[in-house]
């Protein structure tokens, strides 16, 4: 089936049935913004109305329906992910020095990278706060092990920048430790938060993971193809900022001579050679290529979930893995 | 007695009764620079050979020894302590720019900014993992609302930066949030976890708290007084940065006209200005009456200590509010 003919169901549709749920997540996340100083309600009030999809907060709470559905627990961990993916992308911002993230200004832009960083930390701590409710240890240090994986997965990519000479391996070690990690973490914490027995766990774990790995590779594969309004920030990004993506690594791979890639990495007039990579990607085969290795992700992913005990969250995690794939943005 | 004749114990000799377990929690910190990726382990065992005093790790053990001492769970927490003040350091080098700290060049100057933020948010996790090992709920929330003020706080400083128009109300607010919740934590989390009654959990946290208070103050004025070889980092940074400390605050209350600080602040002659402030408090009662405020704060922390039971901790605690005092940097 084409991808585009199973555009079927938006996000919202997707989650209809922990709606109620989620609502309550986003109400933890706007009462974090009552706090004593207004410069910091006004700044936390900004980037928790960033209208983000949600979809970490999702899985942790799909993934604890299997078992025992603890709903304190769950929406503490869920508030959690979320509070731990929006500090990772006002740090992400301060680092790449982006002006723009859904379509609005960055915390970076309008306070300045100095206010970021302790943002951001301060994000950290309140996602800490909100994951030490569950009261579990075990799930507090997975919780921290993730943000381990994340920052040294983030060191290894600015230190691989502007550099051609990269394997699929190290892309896919890299968006492991920078995506993939935090899926499988909301996914494998709702598993233990609800008493799931050990082999679920790593069912729910593994399920997050292959599709975190596909939210990358199509995220990837939407800064080259995508359009600028859809994104909320500009179409080739990550070239800009150097970072090598499945789709530039093969545009490398499919033309190794005279390649508008190595041409922005060595700065060799960058504008030009950004936008003729980008012509170059949606013009040939690649994003074809990427869109298969995505599916396989998302295929190892339903694989995963008939294993599982059939539920209500069934269902619409397989709807989740197929929206990966045909989201547009 | 005079502050100088009081130098009687150098930090080294004042601990000797916990160096063992001191010991342990360096050996803990240098096991994580035993990383897969060596360009992780090269920043790693930089920052954490960067040879810290010890004060908070030696805080939160002195503090466990009141009732049940479990040292499984006192090193945990006692590296905890350390890898968060280590990670808002690295933060606060990248946030003012600083080169040298301690007499080495900052992770911010020899890996930039960017590793800088990463670093130190690998830094916070691998904090979250050790204090996930003291299987505390009640510590870990505690930890975390720590960071959330301490990062608050700094952003408080970043917004007051280059204003002279402060109270000593917004200077003690501002040090509460940045340095002695630190201290607070480390004691408080001692007693906690040494299952100490809440009377005590209380007197622990108040000292540690006053400690700090008195242990910015002291700060603040070495800043002034000291040499750069001593500080390891230049003289003065507070007032390069916009940083009024109560010291330059004073100078201001006492010099309201033609004063070197408003200057510095106007970026008016700013090196001739900075020298001429540093001059001014050293010529001045101004180090005197900071002592004095700081004084009274170790006084206070050492009241509360004689509300708790005598044990072999309480004369070293003794011991360490006077080195707070007459330390020289």
């Amino acid at each position: 089936m084409d991808r585009k003919e199973k555009r079927a169901l938006e996000l919202g549709e997707i989650l209809t049935s922990i709606q109620d749920d989620l609502d309550k997540v986003k109400d933890n996340l706007t009462s974090l913004t009552r706090v004593d100083f207004d410069w910091l309600s006004e700044q936390l009030g900004y980037v928790v109305k960033s209208d983000g999809k949600g979809i970490r907060p999702a899985l942790t709470l799909l993934a604890g329906k299997f078992y025992r559905y603890n709903l304190g627990y769950m929406l503490a961990m869920a508030t959690a992910v979320e509070l731990m993916h929006t500090a990772t992308l006002v740090h992400d911002d301060a680092i790449d020095k982006s002006n723009v993230r859904r379509g609005k200004a960055t915390i970076y832009k309008i306070w300045g990278g100095e206010t970021a960083i302790l943002l951001g930390d301060y994000l950290f701590a309140k996602a800490g706060e909100a994951v030490s409710d569950t009261q579990s240890p075990r799930v507090i240090k997975l919780f921290s092990q993730t943000l381990a994986t994340i920052s040294s997965g983030e060191i290894n990519q600015l230190l691989g920048a502007f550099k051609t000479d990269q394997t699929r391996e190290d892309y896919f070690q890299r968006i492991s430790g920078k995506t993939a990690s935090l899926f499988s973490l909301s996914t494998e914490s709702g598993a233990i938060l609800s008493e799931a027995p050990e082999t679920s766990v790593n069912l729910l774990k593994e399920y997050g993971f292959n599709l975190g790995i596909a939210f990358q590779v199509v995220d990837d594969i939407l800064d080259f193809v995508s359009t600028e309004q859809t994104l909320g920030k500009p179409v080739g990004s990550d070239l800009a900022q150097g970072t090598l993506t499945l789709p530039a690594m093969l545009l490398v791979e499919h033309y190794p001579q005279d390649n508008p890639i190595k041409k922005v990495f060595q700065n060799i007039d960058r504008e030009k050679n950004i936008a003729r990579a980008i012509d170059m990607v949606r013009n040939s085969s690649i994003t074809d290529e990427c869109y298969k290795i995505a599916s396989g992700y998302c295929h190892k992913a339903r694989q995963t979930l008939s294993q599982l005990p059939e539920n209500s969250s069934r269902p619409v995690m397989e709807a989740l893995a197929d929206f990966i794939i045909t989201r547009a943005k």
